[in-house]
């Protein structure tokens, strides 16, 4: 039996949440304020309108089969003993800066990386104004919250359509306050992949000011007309539409690194969000493989072999993962760390002291204390320390 | 300074493969003949067209620079240290049975599961009695060359544009003396995913046979009007490339896990070649998590955790990886095993003995039994035991 409250396991999270308020493009001018993402549901509650940047898409809702109970909300995606308005109360809480801390001081989670949640809506704006004012206004709000505590580490939304606009909010948010720059896995409709020459300014920007490139997974720019995430249908779907989730974050590293960004910026740093961190090594001997046995086809030649930038430059959080300690100790990227995914039900709130007593209990004292405080504390060392455990 | 001729290491390989003979289809009726697949260059050299099964594509071909030498063969995903002309006498020689022995004796590989060529081309054929003959010839002549020796485990093309014939042809191929079974990380254009229902018999009769399921990574159906395995260009492209063709392997193996497969099955083994393995402990923890933590939406349920079914009845080779022998030691998959991927530039032709001594020297010496040997045994127990090191 594990007494919790008196060994209390403190960790950082590489990864956390928070919900943007509905009203929160009010402040912007009527022209751009309309063209930003907005849901109407039709009276019948059979499907909804979807309105972003001129375009209207309408979308299925799922329906009640005959005999159910009427439902509140749909979300089906969360464990079993708990009930759907959850997520509600979750975002409530965690919208809220005291709420918040003290269910981390309950929790034994100490600083957090805190992503945006309208991130993904906005990769299917076409028009760059209207993601530049946009990512404006989302971090504004991002950084109002991140003055309430030093152990909030606010991720920067980048508006993509422009490489001048990213450039320039990247250096903009380094400026104000922020520590770290949320970017897709994949970037929006219509732009190139991230081993493209276009992006080169934006990793530079980057580098030269310190702040930490956020991946967080799950975040490709969809298709509006089907419900985001789903990929498979049927048997297992649950299952696999969520391990398909986890192959983004590793083609973003893998195209940072294989096209060279990494090497032309060893101080560059890179996090990669709720993806696991297991993946990591195996992608690691999986570039060396192609780069050394495709080494005629190979462009641009690095300095070291791309395994040595994924160990040296890339991290990466897990929540339950009971393999992803070995990463650290057993294979030697000691750039994993844990992450809570507070609010989300993907993560570990309500049992986070469980799941780090299960992942940590047993494990030599310098390997968890890296994985929970010191991997993050590489990254955001403005954060003070957490309480002794 | 390694010496290998007094300290052969032995391995056998969960990955190698044979090259069809052009003549191949000439035994089978004209109609059907003429529907399979066949290449026809261009004179002018701009492009070729390819005919399958009465679709007619063109391709265009990689046109010289200005100044470059002509070339004989257009192979370069290869090492920087390897002729154009390496893969075509790779092939000469491993398609000869006593010259492959010969190779292998003095690499120091001794049994290998062999996997046909031709595979991803008939997966665009469309006519089912095109694919179930064509898979008879080629498991002829797949069966003719595993009866040079014990140590060929040769596998069988599994025709999959019916389930009937599936079915069918699992059993046949077992009768006649195939032990393993090829599938394509992907079924055919047109055919259900993996975890479909349409699948069941199909993996009954794997189980019921004992054949073993052999997963051979980048064989998902491609566009016949673009290079095969070409997903990126630009930067960074030849590792973007490589990278890629393992998620397939991961996805099949969660889509028979989550659809229950494995669960109705526990005598079913199934492997996964040339993908890597040390994404298996990553995978087995990710699905884990979408189990739990979307326990709600989950269907069906199993009687294990997902993870359970992949250390259980999940096997996987890889080359190279360092990281590769922790994910037995450090996290606990014991089905992890070696291969060669023989006669391919991705493999470790003529350098097998440096590679087994980098990843095996130092190495618990019952870690690198199970690796090397134990775990291929257990897959295809009638293989003689390799020479003593």
């Amino acid at each position: 039996m594990i007494n919790i409250t008196t060994n209390k396991v403190w960790a950082n999270s590489g990864d956390s949440h928070i919900m943007e308020p509905l009203d929160l493009f009010q402040s912007l001018p009527e022209d751009i304020r309309e063209l930003m993402p907005r849901s109407v549901k039709d009276p019948s509650g059979a499907f909804e309108t979807i309105y972003i940047d001129g375009q209207e898409f309408r979308r299925e809702l799922p329906q009640p089969k005959p005999g159910d109970e009427p439902k509140k909300v749909t979300i089906n995606a969360r464990p079993v003993d708990s009930g759907e308005d959850d997520f509600i109360h979750r975002v409530i809480s965690g919208n809220d800066p005291a709420h918040r801390l003290k269910d981390l001081d309950d929790e034994g989670v100490w600083g957090e990386v805190i992503y945006p949640s309208l991130g993904i809506w906005t990769f299917n704006i076409r028009t760059p104004r209207v993601v530049k004012e946009g990512s404006r206004v989302m971090n504004e709000f991002a950084l109002d919250f991140q003055k309430h505590s030093p152990r909030f580490v606010c991720a920067a939304s980048i508006p993509l359509l422009g490489i001048d606009d990213a450039v320039a909010e990247v250096r903009r948010s380094s400026d104000v306050g922020f520590h770290c720059g949320f970017l897709p896995t994949k970037p929006p409709v219509g732009r190139p992949e991230w081993n493209d020459e276009e992006w080169d300014p934006m990793w530079a920007a980057f580098a030269e000011t310190g702040m930490v490139i956020g991946f967080h997974i799950g975040t490709e720019p969809h298709d509006p007309t089907a419900r985001t995430g789903v990929y498979y249908r049927g048997r297992g779907g649950a299952v696999l539409n969520y391990v398909e989730t986890t192959y983004g974050g590793q083609r973003a590293i893998t195209q940072v690194i294989a096209c060279g960004a990494l090497d032309r910026h060893p101080e560059l740093k890179v996090l990669v969000s709720e993806g696991g961190a297991t993946w990591g090594p195996f992608i690691a001997d999986r570039m060396d493989e192609g780069y050394r046995q495709h080494g005629a086809a190979v462009r641009p030649n690095l300095s070291k072999l791309p395994s040595q930038y994924l160990y040296d430059q890339v991290y990466a959080s897990f929540q339950h993962d009971s393999s992803a300690p070995a990463a650290n100790w057993a294979m030697g990227w000691t750039n994993v760390l844990w992450g809570s995914d507070y609010p989300h039900f993907e993560g570990t709130f309500g049992h986070t002291q469980k799941t780090l007593h299960e992942l940590f209990d047993g494990v030599d004292a310098e390997v968890s204390q890296r994985i929970r405080i010191g991997a993050f504390q590489e990254l955001f060392p403005h954060v003070p320390d957490p309480p002794v455990s």
